[in-house]
């Protein structure tokens, strides 16, 4: 009993900063009654790490404590070449289920998905449902709460909780007793909106059905705190101007880390050299009054930060299936109001910033006061356009077909920048046309 | 039966995009059969926006008809003065449990826990528990699949699952059978630890202790999914720059969303105010070789990027626990090695841009190779900078005792800015002084 303080946790805490043979040499040394638990805990890739290291009957061991849609993770994650000799380390029955889920995409409800349900008739009576059950205690069911009612085509009739059993009277008819009302899903359907079916419907087991409507397996609602959790941790690291990574931050490598980054750096970088053409268009105007040169960063990082704050909103809520294609026109509406707001405030602040340091320093010669006034309508125009832009993003991206997530601050800011240095100097032009410029 | 395409699944759909109006009215044209489960479905907000616009005869069923803990969110959400005639519509038992939950942190254990789990006495024999249990079939309990023991005082002495109490024999003690290592955790410990101590040993519920020890109720995994993806949510708002929102972002009006985000904007536009101070130090400069300011944008926004991407991953790997405060030197060793090879590949690429635009075009005048040294110089040490800087604010953040989400991408940008100019200057002084300075 305690906080989550045994050896075996203190260890689980510490695991993520431990080089691979410290791991290694640590689980070798847990106490027996606990290494069972310990490594049913640990992530697939730990779980395989471990495994290639110890001798091939330990292995066998370790691999058949897991349930077989975890032994399928197991094998997904081994190098081509190894995949084989695992396999055959399983018992015949379990093999042929794992051989069946890896037919399924990882990231699929198939590969989810546990082939061990309990599996009732509806022709049975409750009691005969209830002493079925309790004969199974002993399988290796995925649960014997939840038991799915199946005709002999295997397709699905209806589900029936084992507190409903217990609540039935025992001669009634298992048909009239279980709910025939079942969500269910598609063993093709992505993880990720399997997650929000569960959770919308706080269900803790999901039928998973093949094309042609039989039922393959059920899908629990603790694999699902692990789905959620890997896709806010990729659409994170793509928002932050990324390819997401495979694995943990600190079991990937070096190199990798320097190949996941740089692709997107480079494309970025390559756009941003799009701000070196703009400025090269506006190279006179800036001899003739270096003092815009000045306000460049203050101007463009404006319109890129409103824009990361407007785009980092859409994602998320097109994530978590808040807004959906269809709303475009409603949330251009939106931030273009949140925008000139925005933009207002920052210009407001700008303009009084420029004239209190002319007022204390005199800093920006006889033109000061236009100056302050170009600054001022500059940030407006370039916020109130990298926020509707930022907004806008997610959804072009998605219209091509490719990830909204992809639609990083970092992306938003490359585009803004180009787009705030027009503005910019477009409103100079305007302002202080004949007198500075 | 099917593909969650009930009418209530449509309209759960298109729910996101309705009016308050349209939302309400298609609420009271639900079937009759359906409309219960659809209620338990919706958000707690959306809960509490329905029970504020029916009468008070048809809120008291309503009300009544979520679990405590849930009813303790919904009077969570409601104004103050609100609150006093919502808890006087539950019956007596739940109107205590619901006063004891609110004295807890609405993100803490507590506020997450459900009081209503099942007890046993160690003294019982296994054959007694199995029928008490069957007798709680028609309780409103969370769950009778897992029992918890408890001692006179309250105090956990083991837990029990439904199924190992039917694989055991029905005379032997219940003592006897229970798993005395029971991991629990604390009233008032942060729902993100219970959700990720749950995940972590693949738990489907968690006792909560009080601080004398004594068992007050559980939380189930049901309710984690949602602490799982909240906790995303913040952290995603917040690395995009601005305040987590406290609702849905089309739910949240636009002058909450205007004050959400016109606090950081501001905050960062004041820190960005000092690349104006920094650029007025070297007026002089770029009077002399205006062809410097043209690469200002891209050198600021490259450092800016790449101090985004690692800020976002060591981030992320904290909330995550895989990176904790005591990691920080590894991740300085290992963020300086990739910001050198990601600032040498920029470098790489730009040096060739300037070249190849200088060979085609003339476009950097007399000095375009010194230029191009300087450009690709500065780069290397911008991309460095930027990226050790940005991995190193998170750890700086969560010193100061703030959240280390706050390190947002804008924040890290801004930060790396300033020097960024000040490598840029100091770069070029030393490359052209003496011919173009």
């Amino acid at each position: 009993m305690g906080d989550g303080t045994s050896p075996a946790d203190d260890l689980l805490a510490a695991w993520p900063s431990m080089t691979a043979d410290d791991r290694f040499d640590a689980f070798r040394h847990i106490d027996r009654a606990e290494v069972g638990g310990f490594f049913l805990g640990l992530s697939t890739s730990d779980q395989v790490a471990m495994m290639q290291r110890v001798t091939v009957g330990e292995r066998q061991v370790w691999l058949r404590l897991l349930a077989p849609d975890d032994a399928v993770d197991v094998v997904q994650h081994l190098p081509a070449e190894e995949r084989q000799s695992f396999l055959e380390l399983l018992d015949e029955a379990t093999r042929r289920e794992v051989a069946a889920l890896l037919a399924y995409a990882e990231d699929a409800a198939g590969g989810l998905m546990s082939p061990r349900f309990a599996r009732l008739r509806p022709e049975m009576t409750v009691g005969e449902a209830i002493r079925y059950l309790q004969r199974q205690v002993q399988a290796r069911l995925e649960t014997i709460y939840l038991a799915y009612v199946l005709d002999p085509e295997q397709r699905l009739c209806g589900v029936v909780s084992f507190r409903e059993l217990l609540a039935a009277s025992a001669d009634s008819p298992l048909a009239g007793v279980m709910r025939t009302e079942v969500i269910s899903v598609q063993a093709s359907m992505d993880q990720e909106l399997v997650a929000r079916i569960m959770a919308r419907h706080n269900l803790s087991a999901i039928p998973v059905l093949d094309a042609a409507g039989r039922m393959q397996g059920i899908v629990t609602v603790d694999d699902i705190v692990d789905v959620v959790e890997e896709a806010a941790t990729e659409d994170i690291q793509k928002l932050g101007g990324m390819q997401a990574l495979d694995t943990t931050y600190l079991e990937t490598g070096v190199l990798s880390m320097v190949r996941k980054r740089a692709g997107w750096l480079a494309a970025l970088f390559l756009g941003e050299m799009l701000t070196a053409s703009a400025m090269g268009h506006y190279e006179n105007e800036i001899a003739k009054a270096v003092v815009l040169a000045l306000f460049i960063p203050l101007i463009i990082s404006s319109g890129g930060n409103s824009g990361s704050q407007a785009t980092t909103l859409v994602i998320r809520a097109m994530a978590l299936g808040e807004v959906t294609t269809g709303d475009w026109w409603r949330i251009v509406r939106r931030e273009l109001l949140v925008g000139i707001c925005l933009g207002l405030i920052l210009a407001l602040i700008g303009l009084v910033r420029i004239l209190a340091w002319q007022e204390m320093f005199h800093t920006y010669g006889a033109y000061a006061n236009r100056v302050a006034v170009t600054v001022a309508f500059s940030l407006l125009g370039v916020v109130t356009w990298g926020t509707l832009a930022g907004s806008m993003l997610p959804f072009v991206i998605r219209r091509l077909g490719f990830d909204p997530a992809s639609a990083s601050a970092p992306f938003v800011a490359t585009l803004v920048d180009v787009s705030g240095l027009v503005i910019y100097f477009n409103v100079a032009q305007l302002m202080l046309g004949g007198s500075l410029l």
